[in-house]
């Protein structure tokens, strides 16, 4: 029963990595549609995210199908519950980078993003695709996840987004106020995909050894 | 075994109610910081979510019980599980009440909203207030929460949306960058404060009665 049960929980963890590759995917997507007022690729990233969707329902089936089988109780069933939260922080995910796409859709033609700030979006859109990557390895490489790292991808991530916040309300701006507030939200969208990231990683790394991840 | 099921439901869904009461003060004193610069209302609300998360741990631990001890299948152990999402939902209700706060922190003594938005913000604070007084009531009124009444608020609530917008992207705008990207972000948080109430509330009515809710 014990090795089934871990057979299974290896098979949502598989769930899981499946889930955090198309969310990665999509806001690799989003952000190429941002930065180059791609429309056709800000198109393809919305109709991906049903795919998301259908994902996410799957790993809540199987995480069902799990329990009812294999009965698990105390620590097992509190892992096996952990694949809900991993689920739900990437389908997250994956509606941030729909809400990108949707920004760069909105301006098209014109860039959403004013020259002067492409550097820094382009510096978080790489943190979090870095972080997003590594949730993807951890299956096959399970020590790729390291909580230190983690940590440093957040403090970089808020440090892009200190100054990018300092760009817009800097006296040389000069792109008006709706710029600046999609800028502003922009931020946003990136920051919280890098933090459901980041909490999803710590989870599968859970998930996946049974210990929480060694600082 | 069913209606000891049952019951644990019903003790479930009070502690949700709980949950949710809670976030519904969380929001009101977030509101009143914001909007009366009134920063020990602001710290009172960042304070209290710490309870909120307290809550949220148990509702967890409450579920992995009732799962552990009654072992439902198929309908029951969705509608069990279901509980899981309904205080994720509610969780981050809490967390968003918090980002209302500390922004009457951050400008304080400085009001955080320009006078002409404040009208807005406090239609949008009374509408997420409306939603979540709803949930908060269900358990003692179960046929308080209609879907088509929950849809209605939704959309009560992206027309004030449209309508901050159109004034703080207006040609009479004067308070700047900082300010228009302060009140984008509290607009945001309503929203997304309300789409989670409005997803929990649906939840919670499938979690007392087994049925979704009518439209």
């Amino acid at each position: 029963m014990r090795e089934e049960f871990q057979t299974e929980l290896l098979e949502v963890g598989q769930q899981l990595v499946e889930m955090a590759e198309a969310v990665r995917v999509a806001m690799r997507g989003a952000t190429t549609a941002l930065l180059d007022a791609d429309q056709a690729a800000a198109q393809a990233v919305i109709e991906a995210d049903a795919e998301v969707d259908r994902l996410y329902r799957r790993v809540e089936e199987r995480v069902c199908e799990v329990i009812a089988r294999q009965a698990p109780v105390a620590t097992d069933l509190r892992t096996v519950i952990s694949a809900l939260h991993i689920s739900a922080d990437l389908e997250r995910m994956g509606d941030l980078a729909g809400h990108v796409a949707r920004t760069a859709i909105r301006r098209h033609p014109a860039p959403a993003v004013p020259g002067e700030l492409a550097g820094v979006v382009r510096q978080m859109a790489e943190v979090a695709d870095r972080i997003a990557a590594k949730i993807t390895r951890v299956l096959s490489e399970p020590d790729v996840l390291a909580a230190s790292e983690l940590d440093r991808d957040d403090d970089a991530m808020d440090d892009l987004e200190r100054h990018l916040f300092a760009i817009l309300l800097g006296p040389r701006w000069r792109h008006g106020v709706e710029a600046a507030v999609d800028a502003a939200l922009l931020a946003r969208f990136y920051e919280r995909y890098a933090d459901h990231a980041v909490n999803s990683g710590r989870q599968i790394v859970y998930l996946l050894t049974g210990e929480p991840l060694a600082n």
